[in-house]
């Protein structure tokens, strides 16, 4: 880890800087895909499913038999976990549930908002060697309690044409309506277009890799919303003198074990505080399997100290972490001076795992320095809000003279037109 | 107006077709603009300035004496109104302030959830003929409800370098920060980028035309949030056997005399409406100023009539207009079957125009169909949701096995590690 005490400004926005992922390079492949997948649909899609995932389906889409089964692959302790998780991701995600407002703004003038659900979403779940069914959880969950019509998941099937029963289990359980074997850029342009078996989505969700960002990109750019732009995971750990060296280095070697891109901060004000957590960390990396990984991870990360805790914080803001863990005795001190970030974690027993997989709080959330200004997913992604209004002949009497100023002074004389018309009618 | 009656669903799908507007012939010019103002910031703005806006500003910053006095050079009755629209805008936006949430989902994990303010938003603010302050109330007065500290406000110049006093009245009025004279894509850029003068915010709002759009959309791209993507204004009015045919005709005509490319959508259940309602038009449009362009832009429009009330509705779904007007005695019986739309105005005497200026709902809305997964502006734009947990030591012995055995059944050992080692502990 690259060391730095009270940094100057200049190198603090070296430190911010993520490593720039340029997917422009990616445009003319991207462009083919959908260009492929809009002219020849399924056909297409079961191309690239065979030269990518090494499997020619003869049905994109898992079974119910499938579905169902998947529950008796599964060993008894895992799903246990998995309900536990998703009882928990319940509770906290349909605590978000907004009532819809109502106010009348001046006599006779009634204006309300009302969240409706996302008729139709697409859920993305990357394939690769790990069965990445906490996702599943932490997209179908809110998509079904908003009340979303169609879910879609897409996820690449195995050389044998499987989707792992983690993924198909917790599938079923959430709700969601349709399994598609398909990954890659092909199933977020399949999802974006719709094919034969693949239902067209109004907003696309879920994380991927480098052709799964440009696709989805690409799909924003087309019309179809998206969750928000995608980057390497990220943590930060920021600890006073209270800070414990051991759980500081278990929490950054998880967040390193994601891959070598990942962004790995530890900020403290307490100075000595760095090396034991670098001894922590060279100590633990021996008993953990992925440490070439984490090596690399760790190697472009920093540590840095301030002797200043508002300048520290400044410092937490302008990076705007994904995750930010606050290990202290006495956490709730620093939670007035957040300003930036995707998620936080309290206090000495409170890991990103938890976060990760089961506390009841969402995984998916701002990279890249997004958290300035994107929320994490949440129950409102699944809905957006529309604006009601209903104004009594009485009221526009009232309102209306307010309306025919303002349209003239912008030169829209058929707006005021519009109001005119009324009022010389009741 | 181009006229069906129970379309079939290929001839919906053209229907609800937008123009296209491609702005990737713009890439380069745009990419141009924001290398250019990344290199010489304030100098390139202003060089930008004197070439589109035909005057060298010594100083790009409305100055403070600007911003009061402008409010000397509007007629009192148009300072009133623009108040009085204030104060509608306020009440319904504050109106949709949320309570933080918080929630034990376990005994011992606390989770919760908290609204805080984007730091710094940029506002566009277009230029032309007319000014249009009243989008300067819709993006301004959220901005300062939420607590944003930077509310920056672009807008270019005249060619004696000032701002429209009603823009700088209102952004006065509204609490704007900062009032910078520049417009176009280089606007955009700036407040993505910042300069000297123009300070870098996290989100940029607005609309524009096709320069400023795909600025905006370069800007999403190297990481400053937007507010929605942009397209051309749109109306779509249904009416049942109670339509009234003269005020259906003045909310077509209002919508139309945005621009050649508006889209004027007209949905009925009652067949010989139409001809009315057209008739109505052609009658009401010699009295107005814009005839030229209203009737371009109602020669490629479209009024549909429907047998049946559902099927009419599936078709206003599947547009999801910008604005919906239902004009009928008894709107409510509609509501229920309205799931995409930007703003719904409901019965006889709620013109579009109310919501445009001063009834309190937001007129910055999505257009193009976005209205299937995007809501219009409103006070949560302003925020990013943060969640919180606090884990007691009890709590992750509960949670704690959960956690360790997802993380493993996804092989990240790294994760399952920073919850053994704690468990170890207590």
């Amino acid at each position: 880890m690259n060391q730095y005490h009270n940094p100057d400004s200049a190198t603090i926005q070296q430190i911010v800087r993520r490593p720039q992922m340029d997917t422009s390079t990616l445009a003319a492949i991207i462009g083919d895909v959908f260009d492929n997948i809009e002219k020849r649909k399924d056909e297409a899609l079961i191309e690239y499913t065979e030269r990518f995932d090494k499997i020619r389906l003869s049905s994109l889409q898992a079974t119910s038999a499938e579905l169902v089964g998947a529950e008796h692959a599964l060993p008894m302790a895992l799903k246990t976990a998995i309900q536990q998780a998703y009882k928990n991701i319940t509770l906290f995600h349909e605590r978000q549930r907004t009532e819809s407002i109502k106010i009348e703004t001046q006599p006779g003038v009634m204006c309300w908002q009302q969240a409706v659900p996302i008729d139709r979403v697409g859920l993305y779940i990357p394939g690769g060697s790990a069965p990445l069914f906490s996702t599943v959880l932490m997209l179908a969950i809110p998509a079904k309690l908003a009340g979303c019509s169609e879910i879609v998941l897409c996820s690449p099937p195995n050389m044998h044409g499987q989707i792992h029963p983690a993924i198909l289990y917790t599938a079923h359980l959430c709700g969601v309506t349709k399994v598609i074997k398909a990954g890659g850029a092909q199933a977020i342009a399949a999802m974006s277009i719709g094919t034969e078996s693949v239902p067209k989505v109004d907003k696309l969700f879920g994380p991927g890799n480098q052709y799964v960002t440009a696709a989805k990109q690409k799909a924003f750019e087309k019309g179809t919303a998206i969750d928000m732009p995608a980057g390497p995971s990220e943590v930060l750990v920021f600890a006073d003198n209270t800070g414990d060296p051991a759980f500081i280095a278990s929490d950054l070697l998880a967040q390193a074990e994601h891959g070598v891109d990942s962004q790995v901060i530890f900020a403290t004000t307490k100075l000595d505080l760095i090396e034991q957590v670098l001894a922590e960390i060279k100590q633990q990396e021996t008993q953990l399997p992925r440490q070439e990984m984490t090596s690399i991870a760790l190697e472009h990360s920093h540590a840095v100290s301030f002797d200043d805790v508002h300048t520290a914080f400044a410092f937490v803001n302008e990076y705007a972490p994904e995750h930010l863990i606050i290990s202290a005795d006495a956490p709730d001190q620093y939670v007035p001076l957040i300003k930036n970030a995707g998620s936080v974690f309290l206090g000495h027993y409170t890991p990103e795992s938890a976060g990760d997989y089961a506390s009841g709080t969402n995984h998916t959330l701002p990279t890249n320095g997004h958290a300035k200004a994107f929320s994490g997913v949440n129950l409102d992604a699944f809905f957006k809000k529309i604006t009601f209004q209903q104004i009594s002949d009485t009221g526009l009497d009232n309102l209306g003279p307010t309306i025919i100023q303002m349209a003239e002074a912008e030169q829209l004389q058929a707006h005021a037109n519009a109001v005119k018309i009324r009022l010389n009618r009741s």
